[in-house]
């Protein structure tokens, strides 16, 4: 089982008040850019994979999306989750994703946020969401990005005259880590950019679109601290649908 | 232009002595995984961009190519490639990659090794090299890995301890960096690896792998001094094959 932090009261503390929270969508940085890689999502069944306080879900059903389903493995954030949704169409269900199966053509589109990154088994999942796609499926994720989550102590190095620098090592060594952020000893799981792709073109999936992501200008300009995100990038959003091999081959 | 460093007569005799120059493809070590990228090569057209010494062309040729068209901008590098070789079925031409125009649909794999972080108007190449792939085209290439090409200073950070970390800024800054390898001032561009990826998309390709090299254990046995490569990675690898709609739309 996935080492369940956000139910980690300090942690919890700690995320519910982070932007991303109390906010929203709105409050996440990179959401342009990700909602950019989202198709027109009337009629479609979304699953959203690690749902959190199920900000995604409530902007997909209010995008046109037929049905979303959430997935998280925190009660406390699918407490209030619930607390802040009253549509039907909008399904919770803790689950975690390590041991997830999903019903196989059951949804046009799988989308995470940030939660990828936490798994030892996502190939197991990966797999999971390939014959859970209907034809034309998509799959639009964000995790951490590997250059973020690589260093043995990660953390900008400052020299003396305050240029900043991030320090990579081990970026091959893919594996866990253990990182200080809200809590002692968070487990994330280091993967390569190469090692996602790969998953995905093995899996029968096309890649559409990889994002490095860094802020605008315009959010520089808003919030001057999110400049250092150029420097080393903290997200990786990648957008990828079914090939037409693969559906043939699992759709004949 | 491109800055022509190879015929510089310092940086020639310092890459005339590396390992990769003397001995061919056996002196580098990412050979074995970039081959492993590549299609049987029975029969097939084949162009090298960047050919340097013609180390690839011969080995194509050897392994079954009907022919082979290596190009590259170093009067030097053609000149050795010359005599190294005797084979009507190679040809090499003197060219700036800058304003190369390739031949509708006349080749069947476009390789490159070390050749594109060079260029600024990859893009413009790229497009080249998609109207001139016939049917099942691919393209196989590597390049310096932007976590090695990114940083204001590349080299290693060493700590008190001796544990070394390479400092990564500017990720997301792409554009000229100059260093001195070999030569003071050598010109390379920063790409990030989504920009490689999605230029491919664009033009109609889909990404069959991605690599960000690293050393094996028999490699490093035989080299410890690899073993560096596994903390911060300097090429990236990428195949790409054209995607089944691109074929349609270019050769209906």
């Amino acid at each position: 089982m996935t080492q369940n932090i956000y139910d980690d009261d300090d942690f919890f503390e700690g995320y519910a008040r982070l932007g991303r929270s109390v906010e929203g969508l709105q409050g996440a940085a990179e959401w342009p850019a990700l909602r950019s890689l989202l198709p027109e999502m009337q009629g479609l069944k979304v699953v959203d994979l690690g749902c959190g306080f199920g900000w995604f879900c409530r902007w997909a059903r209010h995008a046109g999306a037929a049905q979303v389903l959430g997935f998280d493995l925190s009660e406390k954030m699918l407490a209030r989750a619930h607390e802040m949704t009253s549509d039907d169409a909008i399904v919770y269900a803790r689950a975690d994703l390590e041991h997830l199966t999903l019903q196989p053509q059951s949804c046009d589109l799988v989308y995470s946020s940030l939660a990828f990154h936490y798994l030892e088994g996502l190939e197991r999942l990966m797999g999971e969401v390939t014959q859970a796609l209907r034809p034309g499926g998509r799959i639009v994720f964000s995790v951490e990005h590997p250059i973020y989550t690589a260093p043995s102590a990660p953390g900008w190095v400052v020299d003396a005259a305050g240029h900043k620098t991030w320090p990579v090592d081990g970026y091959l060594a893919e594996g866990p880590r253990s990182t200080d952020w809200l809590a002692k000893g968070v487990i994330k799981q280091h993967r390569t950019i190469a090692t996602y792709i790969n998953m995905l073109v093995g899996l029968g999936f096309a890649i559409s679109h990889v994002e490095e992501w860094g802020p605008s200008d315009a959010q520089i300009a808003a919030l001057p601290s999110l400049a250092e995100e150029r420097e080393r990038p903290a997200f990786l959003l990648v957008a990828a649908h079914m090939n037409l091999e693969t559906e043939k081959r699992l759709r004949p």
